[in-house]
């Protein structure tokens, strides 16, 4: 029998208790890493996640808990981060030392705001870390229905077969779908974009559009996602797989997506900073748009991607809502 | 200045009755043919149609109220039908001539029952109107939000593109953005298709499935219509453009789809009978599922299409859904 991977989930959120729950139910060990000294007293006393999924109750024989992310990541082999992208930077920064032969796979879809890289990239520039020691961990999935064992897939991404094929077994079972792909690039930024198409879809709710315009605007930006990933990192990937169209409809069509929450708001009428105050967050399509709209200006695209456009515009320039929409009615079809 | 085109909208539902109040707006005069008697005398004396999208004000003096659909036929050139394709048939049979120079619009999302073919085929081969006269109408569009006036966009396909971008500006407003398309098969068979997936969609919720599976079940949806048009009709589409993406998910995520509603009530446990008795009504998707699973049947493809499949299954064959969706879950990725 082959030994079991040691794993860290270094982040103490919803999606990082899904990923704790569906583990440790397979039977894994797991160093949690999260930073609230209080959740980790809590966990320990009452099984439960007392801020994020509070109704699953944990295998706590099955978990180091630790608030020192050293410990968690000195402990395992594969580190799966799930800490949201505006925070990853500075949680790193209390890692003495990230051994370039870690394999890291990403549950976070973000970009990095201090360096405008999707995290993958992040750990490969900062930390030399290998591509093909690194993955990622993607939906269609929200953290809530993993909680109540509802049916969802998952799709792990690695360069290296092997690696994706191992967590993909790790994460499988009655609830949960997994398959592997080896567009880790391409996942990535799908998930991050999606962010930004669910702002968009929030800002045209909350501008009063309908059903009906609700429709075309996924259908337009699926098509601007492949033609965005097409220009990064260009292989043969199907776009409509769950991986891409699947997340982008899981995420624009969820009420319950803070970040279609959040531009739900903004087409209210909020400025952008009430916006984020009433929020008390940020929604990660927020540091999306704009490193999105920066990389397809630097590649000469950005004609390409009228949605971003428009979301970077209204967000980082201060364009009024309803006359920035009209106009991106205009180029839709 | 050109002459106006004559028109005929064939039927008194709420699609009929947001083509005419967009069509009349545009300054169009129309030969509308409905089949209640009550409807008109209403309509001629509150200027409402007294059963669908009752709060729009239709423009008496552009109007030629029938309830002969002969005197409508007669009296245009280019004939919109929107009766359901359950009745197209017999509706028909009360036509005494259907003059071969007559271009046919269908704007109905449906097989004919009576002989398994779409719209445009029905007319093509029992009528030999030429392909070349013969159109389509498609959404996504819920006639509801034209009601309300909310901005929605449609897609009017014919080989010939001249009809098309006539009718296309007809139907060109401030709340109506519209393209035409060459692709008369794939759009009608897309409006078709997408009936059954927002059946699938309504069995899927009625089972308890959540919104990840759904967005998986809407992904894996699009690639599977993808299939079936292209060994219907092989061209070159995008079908990601919302005349069949925007379409599917106008439909599929819906809470009012009538088709979506019908899978519900068979995924809680109604059979389909009961269903069609409580709705009083029958869903277009039931005899689409049938026509499209006799044609996959036909060209032996009928191992790519899984939810097709599977609907049929239920509706048809008496297959358990419970069952019946845990086996294609197995098929999803």
């Amino acid at each position: 029998m082959k030994a079991k991977t040691k794993y860290a989930v270094l982040g103490g959120g919803s999606w990082a208790t899904a990923l704790v729950k569906i583990l440790t139910e397979n039977n894994n060990t797991i160093h949690w890493y999260m930073r609230s000294v209080y959740a980790v007293e809590h966990l320990k006393r009452e099984h439960h996640n007392p801020n994020y999924l509070s109704s699953v109750e944990l295998q706590l024989d099955k978990l180091h808990l630790t608030t020192d992310i050293n410990q968690a990541v000195n402990g395992a082999d594969v580190l799966i981060f799930v800490i949201p992208s505006a925070f990853l930077a500075s949680e790193l920064t209390h890692l003495k030392n990230l051994p370039k032969e870690k394999v890291i796979f990403s549950a976070i879809k973000g970009i990095v705001p201090e360096t405008g890289r999707i995290v993958g990239e992040h750990f490969h520039f900062e930390y030399g870390i290998p591509y093909d020691q690194i993955g990622v961990i993607t939906g269609p999935c929200h953290a809530e229905e993993v909680a109540l064992e509802r049916l969802s897939y998952l799709t792990i991404a690695c360069s290296d077969d092997t690696k994706a094929k191992v967590l993909a077994k790790d994460l499988r079972n009655e609830y949960i779908n997994t398959k592997t792909s080896d567009d880790i690039i391409g996942t990535e930024y799908a998930a991050v974009l999606k962010n930004i198409y669910a702002i968009a879809a929030g800002i045209a709710h909350g501008l009063g559009y309908g059903d009906n315009f609700q429709s075309v605007l996924m259908s337009n930006a699926i098509r601007e996602m492949k033609r965005f990933i097409g220009k990064v990192h260009k292989m043969k990937r199907n776009i409509n797989d769950s991986a891409y169209l699947g997340d982008l409809l899981v995420t624009g069509y969820s009420v319950f997506s803070r970040n279609r929450m959040f531009g739900n708001m903004i087409g209210k009428g909020y400025t952008v900073k009430s916006a984020m105050m009433e929020m008390n967050m940020v929604a990660e399509g927020y540091y999306a748009a704009k490193s999105a709209h920066i990389l397809m200006d630097k590649l000469e695209k950005k004609s390409k991607t009228p949605i971003i456009n428009t979301v970077y515009s209204i967000l980082y320039e201060n364009k009024d809502p309803k006359k920035a929409f009209k106009k991106l009615t205009e180029k839709l079809d």
